[in-house]
Formats: C-alpha cells, sequence, structure tokens
C-alpha cells in the first residue's frame, strides 16, 4: 500500500471518517443526501478489476459494512452504491442513501446542482453517529 | 435460487446476453452507451449487503469480469458500475463504458434524456462480439 496519496479532489470535498483495513472511509461534504465515498489505499487503480480477487474481497466487505451501516442509521428507502470516476480516476466508491422526494428522486446525485456543504458541527454530529452504528 | 422472477421493466429494456453461474447477464437497449446488467437470480434482494459473503464474492466475481471484457471490447475511458435500483427494486447492477464526449459525459447516463434501442441486428452483433470477448 506504498505510494498512496489521497486525490486532491476527493480531499478537499470529503471529511475522514475512519481509515478502514484497506480504506478511508469518508463523508461527501453535501448535505442534500446522506453520502460516504471509500477510498482503496491502494495506488494506479481506477478499474474495479484493476484490483486482485483478494483486493476486492476486502473492499467489498467494507462497503458491505458501510452500506449496511448508513441503511441503519438513515432508514433509507434505497443505497445508491457506484463507482463512476468519470471526473476523478482514482478508485472512490460511494454509498449514498436515498429517499423518495430527495433531491432528484428518482434520478441520481452524481452532477445535479451545487454541493451544499454541511455546517462544521453537523458534520461532526453525522460523523460521531455514523462511527458508533459501524463499529 | 427458486422462486426467482426476473423484473418487468428490466425483461422489458434488455435483451439476453449470458445465463451466468449466479447472473443474468443482459444488454440494455439503448446504443447511446455499452451498457449491461447483471441480475442475479436470487429472490427478495435489493441492497447489496442483503447477499450472503458468499454470494457477494460470486456475483463480483461476474461483476468484474463483465467489466474488464466490456472495457477490452469497447476500449473505453471509465467504466461506471452501480447498484441504484431507484425505479426497479430487484437488485441489478449496471456495467457501462463511457467515454469522453459521449452523451451526458462526465455526468451519469441514469434517467438522461430518452433510450434509444439498437435495431436487432447492431443487437445481435454487440451480444456475439462481447460473448467472444468473455469467453
Amino acid at each position: 500500500m506504498t505510494g498512496f496519496v489521497l486525490n486532491e479532489r476527493l480531499e478537499a470535498d470529503t471529511h475522514l471518517v475512519s481509515e478502514l483495513e484497506v480504506c478511508s472511509l469518508r463523508l461527501m461534504d453535501d448535505a442534500r443526501w446522506p453520502w460516504l465515498i471509500l477510498v482503496p489505499r491502494l495506488s494506479n487503480i481506477a478499474e474495479w478489476h484493476d484490483l486482485s480477487k483478494g483486493q476486492r474481497m476486502m473492499v467489498d466487505d467494507e462497503v458491505a459494512r458501510t452500506g449496511k451501516a448508513l441503511q441503519a442509521l438513515s432508514n433509507c428507502e434505497k443505497l445508491n452504491i457506484a463507482n463512476i470516476g468519470n471526473m476523478v480516476r482514482q478508485m472512490h466508491i460511494h454509498v449514498i442513501a436515498r429517499n423518495e422526494g430527495d433531491d432528484n428522486w428518482p434520478g441520481p446525485v452524481w452532477g445535479f446542482g451545487q454541493r451544499e456543504p454541511y455546517d462544521i458541527d453537523s458534520a461532526r454530529k453525522f460523523i460521531e453517529t455514523f462511527r458508533a452504528e459501524f463499529s
């Protein structure tokens, strides 16, 4: 896992939640939806099939745990889980809680409108609540 | 795997490519992007964490193989891999080849414009070419 440097844009747009075994788990700084991303601390990985089978299993476990906790926390109607990467190639996986009537429902969140950053207390509260659910 | 019935809308919007070990692999009938979906033949599964770890590993292998073949075939710039399910709850995973300048790049494909069905010869050709690459 040497040589990993978090992409500048991902760093600027997120708050750290937790360093998991493989991924950096981060809160997207957009209060419109409960939205986490997982960034595997691996270099030069853009596509899912660039990961070895063992790496995929480890990342996948962290994705599933994140999704389960986010659904429990948010009581959402549906999770949206995705690796897109059209803007930022560094592998990152979105885990987003969606509900009927939220911004752009049932359309996707990516590219919709303008990001609405959390105030710092709200971000901290979300992160603490999520950590408690996740552990 | 008893009790699985493919969702009507997924059936209407896709062409069968192959029945894999766990998933039904299908071509989205939209010629704007090379776009496949994988539907695990399992009942009452909506979320990724609803799958057992063993099921996730099997589905994940089929997703990774599909992505690798689709990238090789299309020479695309980036794959978009996602479980959204806001419209259709039955678990299905999108694997889409994206390129700079394609429709709505770098935005997402879901909910963008109107579907453009393949003519039957083009769909058949895509499916044959994909099967050859996949095998």
